[in-house]
């Protein structure tokens, strides 16, 4: 089956967003078998919507369309794909229902410019938008059936996921049985992991893939008609024994979600502070539902008259050793632990730069303390003078990586291939 | 002029990496006034490669060609181009000179794969690469001029700068001044901005475009050649006053940057006291480099428990109102600004879902207080039964919206034509 993706919209063409919605369409079809032979981004204009619709539909089997749904007068894509199948707009009386009840609920008349979001080519199918005012809808033109699916990420992905991967799976008529087993790996870069996985030889139909996303690396292995379950299962834990300690987890997409339900099953409770993480150790946790079961507080303190009056560090500790510093470290991570009296207190502080580093404690400087109650651990990681965004997001990592290793009972300090320790 | 782009690569089609090229590639040409009208990303299959390369020269005046021209059986793009033109490849005297000179220099032979990088589609004026072993090259093809440049991107970069931005140039009959203006907004959906802004009578050569980025809303002013920079300038003052109080900022892409740089130059210090948002209302002012010029803390207090000890919140107040109530949210906002005795303390305590809702409050129900030394005030916004995500990113613009609101000497309690308050 020949899969085309379109992505309309200016802000893509002129480089104002980087097309995030095309890498995640691609990484789902792929779950699924399947990829795209070609994408197409276009502009806001009329004349090249509706050329570009009847020139790939005579030769793709499905054309995804993302973008141009909306209510104002540059969201052409429904108007164009009418032009190219040289039909009417038409109200679609379903969709009008249900956006005139989500305004009357709340009170309101329903915009012109909503009105303009129920009119579909005629024929079109529609598609149910639960969380946006956007509906999309599928035409078939040519060879191709044409899928309209909204540029806003989140009513994307619901759509995708509830409505559309499942129609293109129905209509593909090669189906193989495609299998993906993904595991999540942290303190490796690409070639490092390509060479422990060197010696593996895959068997027929296996593809392995990694897929850099930082902090974490992911580690893929499509397996298409596998007709010995046996021999594929023993490659899997052949790979899963060559990654070895760099596993952080084989079913979530992210190490801060697989501590999370590592952190749920435990029934442990937690604490951090957070210097130049600022919060961002917190809320990745807290973006899961649940997590109040166990993190108990997280205190964000940048100053260190917060790291005294908050959390108890010395002001000689501060004076002697400096905000960024072994000594600091494991003070914060106590004072987080006995504050609630949790199981771990865990902490971060650091040089994210740009500014702010010195010769001794360069930036890319961060320490993580680790307090139970038996006792505390700490390390200083040299991330290198890379952006602050990044050194935010490794440190949080790190910072999971050793609670997680504390709680299967490992030595939270890990030597990282990739990351430069001197503790 | 019509500038389009192909990115050729099974990588990029296939999500393993997002085409970061095709953004700066893109921004380099806006900064000249020029803009992509199409990008087409096609495999490393020599019958798509052949098919875009004759199809799209029939359309555009210059194409500039990403990729596939390494050293490896899968790099097609030269090839592609000779098939296409109908004629032979032949080695670049020149480029062969070189890379055989880089290789001596090394003390090795070239091996073969070098040279397939020196044999070019006859006809062809080849571009120096000073730092790869891919040169480049262009081709005048049916009505367009395709030029190839490597895949990766130092290397592209260095060329496009070097030599092809001023081919182009060059090359451009019609040169068009390019300005272009953006109105941050929040609180405002697309639709209620484009009906604000439904008078506006654009002048010759503007377009008006809406991008939505939860939490804001961007609105942006194209302008190509304008004369008269008075009209124009007239025009811009009229859409922020359409705008009027939705408007957040001017010069920032986010409103948590916005309030970042309105802090920065106040000289007030604030504290946070997070609930639902855990740690993401602080992490986000983090992010901006100098934030600790004004964020003393963030006391992520998730727990009944951590609000009472951390913050002082009244057992009582817990017990009769719930930890999502206006009360609490005073308590706690107030709680934050003692501790550090700060200027402001925000707080911000809600049911960001899915699970925890009542029918008394729902999911998305969340309340939020702004204490300063002369007193705390709060509000509770419905946001609905959205995603977890999406109600805590939600919350903190809110929130950052009360602070900025205060700041500028405004009620920090507003009314927001796309959310719902029960105050």
């Amino acid at each position: 089956m020949n899969i085309e993706l379109i992505c309309t919209g200016e802000e893509v063409l002129s480089g104002q967003i980087t097309d995030t919605n095309a890498t995640w369409l691609a990484n789902q079809l792929q779950d699924v078998g399947l990829e795209f032979s070609r994408k197409t981004t276009v502009g806001d204009r009329m004349d090249d919507l509706v050329e570009v619709f009847n020139h790939r539909s005579q030769q793709a089997d499905v054309i995804l369309v993302n973008g141009g749904l909306g209510p104002t007068d540059d969201d052409l894509s429904a108007q164009a794909m009418a032009k190219a199948m040289g039909v009417e707009l038409e109200l679609n009386q379903e969709w009008y229902d249900k956006l005139s009840a989500w305004w009357a609920a709340r009170g309101r008349p329903m915009t012109d410019n909503n009105r303009k979001q129920t009119m579909l080519p005629s024929g079109a199918v529609m598609i149910d938008n639960p969380v946006g005012t956007a509906c999309g809808f599928r035409v078939k033109h040519n060879r191709a059936w044409l899928i309209f699916t909204p540029g806003v990420p989140h009513e994307l992905k619901r759509m995708m996921l509830d409505h559309i991967l499942p129609f293109i799976t129905s209509i593909n008529q090669r189906q193989s049985q495609v299998q993906v087993k993904k595991w999540m790996t942290f303190g490796v870069g690409e070639s490092q992991l390509a060479s422990l996985l060197e010696s593996l030889k895959l068997a027929p139909g296996c593809t392995l893939g990694f897929r850099a996303s930082a902090p974490q690396m992911e580690v893929k292995l499509i397996a298409r008609d596998i007709a010995d379950q046996a021999l594929y299962q023993a490659q899997c834990d052949t790979i899963k024994s060559l990654i070895g300690d760099a596993l952080v987890g084989e079913d979530y997409p992210t190490i801060a979600e697989c501590l999370h339900h590592q952190l749920l099953d435990s029934e442990l409770k937690i604490a951090a502070a957070e210097s130049c993480t600022g919060g961002q150790l917190a809320s990745q946790l807290v973006e899961f539902p649940g997590s109040s079961a166990y993190l108990q507080t997280s205190l964000v303190t940048y100053s260190n008259q917060a790291k005294q009056t908050l959390l108890g560090v010395p002001a000689s500790t501060l004076e002697h050793h400096g905000a960024v510093s072994l000594q600091t470290a494991e003070a914060m991570a106590e004072g987080a632990r006995a504050v609630l009296d949790c199981d771990f207190g865990v902490s971060v502080t650091g040089v994210a730069g740009p500014d702010g580093g010195s010769e001794d404690k360069p930036v890319g400087t961060v320490c993580f303390g680790l307090a139970s109650r038996e006792g505390v651990v700490s390390q200083r990681i040299q991330f290198g003078s890379r952006s602050r965004s990044w050194i935010r997001k490794m440190s949080c990592a790190v910072a999971y990586d050793m609670l997680r290793r504390a709680m299967l009972g490992q030595n939270p300090i890990a030597d990282y291939p990739m990351l430069t320790r001197h503790s």
